[in-house]
């Protein structure tokens, strides 16, 4: 199909006919605690599913990323940092991207502004102390980004946000007080409605093969290797890094490889190379000014 | 299989072996308004995800019709007419139909006639402004067509409704005032049970790779042109409009061309056709008065 | 596979491997009406998918059986045979059988015994009424058989029951007052969960191709045909009768009929067949008692 | 591929490549009665489906086992045990393992740890009387240990848990007391997602074919047998048991089998492999404690 379905992609370093960003987020057992809250210590079960991630799955999918030579941006809540530092220092001594994914999971338009202003600066405390550098990048966890993310993203020097589903490229988000790259993905890319049947958290989902998932996200990588966009992962270690899953994953990074001209990178390199076009007015992003309503729809009629 | 399944069939133009419409719900926010009311300004990433719609995937499915030179038709809801005017003018000026969906997307069952009427008036004014035309169709959102529906719309002089899911060809609906052309579709042409997965609407369901939803469009497809029936799909911009999927869909549009003998048409075109049709008394539809029940049916016993 | 999966299958009828019955849940509007009560008038859209059984799918149905000369087996709701006197005329007319299902699609276990008597008596007299005889079998909506069923059954003179899922040949049920055949399906041969999304029932499933539900019920087929079982399907006219899927299920029969040394029959025709196997002491069923519990389990401790 | 995604694998006897264990939850109407306590007796239907699982699934399961020569482990919950004696001597007789899985099938973290103490004391028991040995192995239903269970199974002399998820090999739980041998497994060798559509427990889930299954639960094989892992079957009678998926299920082992070097071993004998390791120091596996956390996580703020 030679029909161009993909409008303004930006020009990718090395003349790259698409980026690819392996993003993960790695919740831990925050999604627990946060949910559960003193029942919580006594689910061990789901805890010990979920702590499969810091445990056995980082330092695979870390392995994996050293063995195909490709980068991996992983955003971890504030108090998964503090609670699994070795499992940071990991990911952050083999160069990979560590991104602010909240405190403890919490939903950022489930908190008034203050309290959301709190969890942002612990958490960016939290990394910094694990880093020694502040976060680049924000990821809402469940993708439940508030009217005021972006503002305080923007206070607090955030270079981009990675929690939106608005385009297939990245595009600029104009929040009080600055602008922010803004690096979409899509449902589709993540691999919760894949894999995930949990009570206890009331997924009650059939769990499909490796190869099924692999079915959704390679199309979306093909899709966006012909037309020029962008491929971001919202994976979960606990999900996506289980023994069988972490060999179809390195089966797509195989496809994507062999596809050729592919630019893998983290999220913060890939807005950094946005950054550069813009200022350099090698491109010009679309812009979507946040947030999009200053006060709910009056209802014409009530049902 | 050469058995005859379809009885009826309705002759279509120049022979044709089915006719097909390309239709989309362009809902956009109205989803999130309509649902969360006021804690909706609040949901950034799922607003972001339904103004893709508009946004993106509107003018994507608009070069894909133009490629492949078939009309669109798209419901759209009066809120959503008046807050993208751009989207709306494009279609329009590209030939394509706008049909009516309400003005927030409200379940028309779930309002008093009243308001129901209040609804349908202001809808029909968006649209009219927006494009210079009344719309000939109605499409109710969530398949919600309450008992007065049909009356309303004879008196408003809709050539058509296309909400209900009751025969494989149309029928006619015979209501409180006069007849509607009846243009039915089946769940199993709605792109939602095969790709939405949000928790903002309780979909907790698996997102299915753009190949197996095309299994079940192109299956349906197959059928109505074997037996002389009628496609038409209830897809959603922001839904089948992501860019792995817009391809699918070529790629369907691609085998219903290459199937040969299909009336690609806007609905208002098959439902002015088969008006036609009956008029000049060269095809006999079914019927149907509606409401179909006057009351509640008295129970038996009560469980 | 040679092995040897299935004790004491009956013998079948001309030395034929297996017994296959097609049998239909028929429950049109009945489902609306008993579970949204006052709001059910309302329910156009889901309503109109519902008449598609009796309107669209039963006479289609019925021409299926023709062509391929197989019976059919259609439980029927009291309140659906007075409501649709013609369809069960059609297959009451083409020597189809006719069973028990309710009177408003009631489950019998949210009934008062009293009430589940009345509902009985008065689906037994709307069957009588349309069909000149009385239902010889029976099966619950939504399999919620309740403790009274049987003893219920057996003073009404049934033959057989086909509400259980408790073995993949026919047993006998020992009730109070005497015994009857049970021919059980599986939730696997039930096509709700193939094809059913209806908001209106709770059912956010995605809608699968036909193809993938004949997998499943394929199947079911070749492991009673390899192993001497019975096949009965738990299939609805509104839903495994719309067009792509009735040619999926003359697929299905094909493939049954190629298979070779297959019984087609009806219910009645099977548990007829069973009951001279018993009464003859050719074979010797398995029996289970009802009901299985006199009493509900004394829990140890209390969660 | 070739890249090592397993740790740490422990040696299997003979130079297995991996160990595979089938292991089964027989919970029978356990899970009606404790889910819907003086509903239960009547709830027929779904009380006929779990009932095969002792009746009809298990034996053919036993047969299966025989004909393979693998032995299966079966966690049955006491009041199961004392209902099905036969069941459980049947087991017992061909040198299953049978496993300690509660009373009624009660979630340990919804209890008292005197409630806990009681049902696991009364669990023994039974299936002391039952088989004349104390159970080695425990499953907690619904995977939901709780805080207090490792310290329980300790003090009760058990050699391992089979409750967890938090490995791909096996690992040791240290409790108050001593330590515990862990065998996890994953919700990927669950059938429940694959194949359980009940309104009873509230999964209103698609059916998939056998097939689909087994792609699954293979996928995990083939992984574990590359890497040198554990598979470890949560399958229950009445779900895996029906006769097409039975022989899917023989499908399976055959894949197993022709897969070679695979160690099939009741989940006993792979605790007692695992703890001889340990003794004699020739594999040191990974530890966790529990409980994982003495209290709640203290929230930075309140959604």
């Amino acid at each position: 199909m030679s029909l161009d379905l993909l409008d303004n992609p930006p020009p990718w370093p090395g003349g790259a006919r698409c980026a690819v960003a392996l993003t993960f987020d790695m919740d831990a057992e925050s999604l627990v605690h946060l949910r559960h809250g003193a029942a919580a210590p006594g689910m061990i079960g789901a805890s010990s599913a979920l702590r499969y991630g810091p445990r056995i799955a980082v330092p695979r999918l870390a392995r994996i990323a050293r063995a195909y030579d490709v980068p991996l941006t992983v955003y971890i809540p504030g108090w998964c940092v503090e609670t699994y530092p070795d499992t940071v220092r990991l990911l952050a001594g083999e160069g990979h991207e560590i991104g602010h994914h909240g405190w403890l999971h919490e939903r950022p338009n489930t908190l008034s502004p203050a309290d959301e202003a709190t969890v942002l600066l612990r958490g960016i405390e939290a990394i910094e102390q694990a880093t020694g550098a502040r976060p680049r990048g924000y990821r809402a966890p469940a993708y439940a980004m508030s009217a005021e993310t972006g503002r305080l993203l923007v206070a607090e020097g955030f270079a981009y946000d990675a929690s939106l589903l608005g385009d297939d490229v990245p595009y600029m988000l104009d929040c009080a007080g600055g602008s922010l790259v803004e690096l979409p993905s899509d449902y589709a890319l993540d691999d919760w409605p894949q894999y995930v049947h949990m009570g206890e958290f009331s997924m009650a989902m059939p769990i499909r093969a490796p190869e099924r998932a692999m079915e959704v996200f390679r199309a979306e990588f093909d899709a966006a290797h012909r037309h020029g966009g962008l491929w971001v992962s919202v994976f979960h270690p606990f999900v996506s890094g289980r023994l069988a899953r972490a060999e179809a994953l390195c089966g797509l990074i195989e496809h994507m490889q062999a596809a050729g001209d592919v630019w893998f990178a983290t999220m913060a390199e890939i807005a950094g190379h946005v950054a550069g076009l813009v200022e350099r007015g090698e491109w010009t992003p679309r812009r979507e000014a946040l947030p999009f309503w200053s006060a709910p729809v009056e209802p014409l009629v009530t049902p």
